[in-house]
């Protein structure tokens, strides 16, 4: 890479990280807590937040931001789940970015929001490098995809807080080892917390959401802190 | 994106085109056919590539450089497969570049080859805009992805020659219509050749070897041609 196009990348995500950290302020001070949700085309990151919005609705008031690259499909079906949704069409663009996000929230009702979900566009590689304001990152990952994609693919494994592998009720008809793809995953990052599930038959989506809510207690408590 | 980033974008984009154009024309002139793989992680790129290998290296020189945003595992299970095999780590970078191929191409021999088989990062967004070179493109995406990703993800279908769905070994246990998906795929590219295949039970897979045979026939006649 060029001396110049580094120094403009540097620009760029460093211009990212002060629109992260504003929306960052504005979401703990208004007492939600976001989570950024990155994985692969296909791993189930809609699926699997339409299961989490249903089993957490009546508990929390959620909200979604849910980029693509092309299409509104993901936030049409989220909208299904009566929950609010904002939609961020990149138009090719391989990763969300906060300026998209910042934008989004303009939208959205945060003191009549909980937990915030964004769910980011496809793709392992990219959304890792990009600071959105969230609270945490999660990382998903389906057991089709293979144990090695977390020796593979660091970045994301590396930053996130929690790792979910998804689609579990596939494993009968795979040669994949769950041990292996999780040692793998730990192996980049020993701080993950790992969640096996299945959107299809509600394997592990229990642990999962009580988990979820436990982290917005905790962000309540800090919120709550911060305000005094 | 500002203006100064898309200077410097479109310059990075026309210098890598113009290496690409060479690396195709060094291709051409020695009569390799080279086919650039795109998929997100995990669609099966590297357990294609071992299944094709395996059929067609009796009737074929063959010769693959694979791509990885870290480790050499690709390369390494292709290597068993007794083909000359070029690792490229990427060290985080989500595609790769023509640069990078054209390296690969000075350690590989040309004269001594007839199909050589990129497999780019696992990425369904940012390498369908990168030429390397390549003869055309082809496109994977298993079962498990669900069938909306090529109105989701819709470059990397659009120049693609052809489509392979892969893991078609899971339909029975996948909500998944292949009418759809493939419906979806020539909505966005009415010229694909599409390819069913499970490398697991073998299915699609001749077909797929055929198609790639005849393209390596005919390349071989243009770059007859082209030599005379």
């Amino acid at each position: 890479m060029s001396a110049e196009r580094l120094d403009v990348k540097k620009n760029v995500l460093s211009a990212n990280d002060l629109l992260a950290a504003e929306s960052r302020q504005r979401l703990i001070g208004q007492g939600v807590f976001a989570v950024n949700l990155i994985s692969s085309p296909g791993s189930g990151k809609t699926t699997l937040l339409e299961r989490t919005i249903d089993m957490m609705k009546p508990d929390l008031r959620l909200a979604v931001v849910a980029g693509d690259v092309q299409t509104r499909r993901d936030a049409e079906r989220l909208e299904q789940h009566g929950v609010p949704v904002e939609a961020i069409e990149t138009g090719g663009g391989c990763h969300l970015d906060a300026r998209q996000v910042a934008r989004s929230l303009e939208s959205l009702r945060l003191d009549a929001m909980d937990l915030l979900f964004i769910e980011n566009v496809g793709n392992l590689v990219c959304p890792s490098s990009f600071d959105l304001g969230e609270s945490l990152k999660v990382v998903l990952m389906s057991v089709t995809e293979g144990e090695d994609k977390p020796l593979k693919y660091p970045a994301a494994f590396r930053r996130a807080s929690a790792f979910v592998l998804t689609k579990v009720d596939l494993l009968p008809h795979l040669e994949f080892s769950t041990e292996a793809a999780i040692g793998n995953a730990k192996s980049v990052n020993p701080e993950l917390t790992v969640f096996s599930t299945s959107s299809f038959t509600g394997e592990g989506l229990g642990a999962w959401a009580g988990w979820l809510s436990d982290q917005v207690s905790r962000c309540k408590r800090s919120g709550a802190g911060a305000g005094t």
